[in-house]
């Protein structure tokens, strides 16, 4: 299995089926065996062509499934939580019938900038959720991997020992963590520490500058951290992302924030991953 | 003139006049001879008493002042332009009468996330409208000073580069910029880079954490830069800037999202600052 993986924004606009296949496309060109498919708006997810355009291009989709603040599976508000576990559900579903084996992302609360600091109690209610999310996902023999972000996109997981803690209070197999550099920056006192506590658990190792945009340009330095998993054996996934406003929908740059025009054309993205991972014997 | 300045959320959870004279004290025991003040709601800043405490403490206060989206001074819509303007008017009026000689922070734009890419005119408008302020502030002998952000908190100056273009468009003696390391490792390819291309407009460079916590804790190595402006004999303001959970107002945490308790008590980041400072002869 190609454990190299790449986000579909970093050519396309927004999601879409026919967008998507061209996505696939360029993906394999560049040795990507993965392409990370995310699933928004359900009912403009078609899974049997999402299948048929990667299995043509290919490569394996790997799903991501955000939550709003009306579905948000931390909240304490019984329904609101209900609301979560049920949408995860059914993401899964897509996700299966699409050929992923895993789904990803700010699993554990609502994506955006939250309101105030997280309760023990918000804690333990994504734990309780993600617990039957979990176990449907292995019934499906799927990976939850729980994505780490930045204080302005979740205030429930903003370090890998936040993560590590969820991890085992959920306390199923199949649920991995996933770190992005781009938020570890922002909130890891030591990205190589950071990378070491998460490694027994993670499941995707996402590489992606301080800005995100071209990886040969930023200041975060990722061989530390490429050769640590070297070294490690790791058996992960490895991603690439990266955005620009030349690139993204209007919607997608606003839920990002990516103002900037970072790059023209996602084919030099994808070209800098592969050499920084070939480089690496990743 | 002390050039070491701090800011009084450091110690205090939300500005008031009682609290700040708590940290105008503590920030004059560490050696910080300005202290930041943010005007926020005009109608509880009370110039005279912070004059007054400021004058006893043996600190002077920095002013700061956030626009909102309906007092945005980089809009393209006449009328919220005008109240941008006549805010940035009002609050240069408390920051004189209070002592300062100087106003800054995110002077060119709503503070918050966006929700789309900036026109060439959203730029236009604010460096417009930032040139009759700085004429206003020129006649208090005040200086203006442009805090460059992150994507999350603005989307017109995310970049040095940015800030340079705004300042020579806006052409007033009195316009400076102001670079936040937090913002600048989110941002900027290189931030050794960005401070050399700030450096003759510079009016302030604070030091900021990448997760805004402890000095001594993170990823951001300081000292290129901190030798860089003794280098330069950089006669601008230096500022210590860091935020947790365990000290600010929810109101605060919420604006700056700054979840985490990253320290109990200012002294202790205050000291790290001094050390640090004194450590470069600055």
């Amino acid at each position: 299995m190609n454990r190299r993986s790449i986000h579909s924004y970093t050519w396309i606009p927004k999601w879409s089926t026919k967008d998507g296949a061209y996505a696939a496309e360029r993906a394999a060109a560049f040795g990507y065996g993965q392409l990370v498919v995310p699933i928004r708006d359900h009912d403009s997810i078609e899974p049997a062509a999402i299948a048929a355009l990667c299995e043509r291009a290919g490569v394996r989709p790997v799903a991501t499934s955000p939550l709003q603040v009306d579905n948000d599976i931390s909240s304490t508000d019984p329904e609101v939580h209900r609301r979560g576990v049920e949408r995860h559900c059914a993401a899964l579903a897509l996700a299966r019938d699409m050929g992923a084996d895993r789904m990803g992302g700010i699993l554990y609360s609502a994506f955006g900038k939250a309101s105030k600091v997280p309760s023990d109690a918000n804690f333990q209610a994504a734990a309780d959720g993600l617990r039957i999310v979990a176990e449907r996902a292995a019934s499906y023999g799927m990976l939850l991997a729980l994505e780490v972000v930045n204080r302005y996109e979740s205030n429930l997981i903003n370090t890998a020992e936040q993560a590590v803690r969820m991890v085992k209070l959920i306390g199923a197999d199949n649920v991995r963590i996933h770190l992005d550099t781009f938020h570890m920056n922002i909130e890891e006192n030591d990205l190589l520490g950071a990378l070491e506590l998460a490694m027994p658990h993670l499941g995707y190792f996402e590489i992606d500058q301080n800005h995100r945009g071209r990886l040969t340009e930023g200041s975060i330095d990722f061989a530390p951290m490429l050769r640590r998993l070297k070294a490690a054996d790791y058996r992960g996934l490895i991603g690439v992302e990266a955005f620009s406003s030349a690139v993204s929908h209007p919607d997608i740059t606003a839920g990002v924030a990516s103002w900037r025009n970072l790059f023209d054309h996602g084919d030099d993205v994808a070209r800098d991953g592969q050499l920084l991972l070939d480089q690496h014997g990743l």
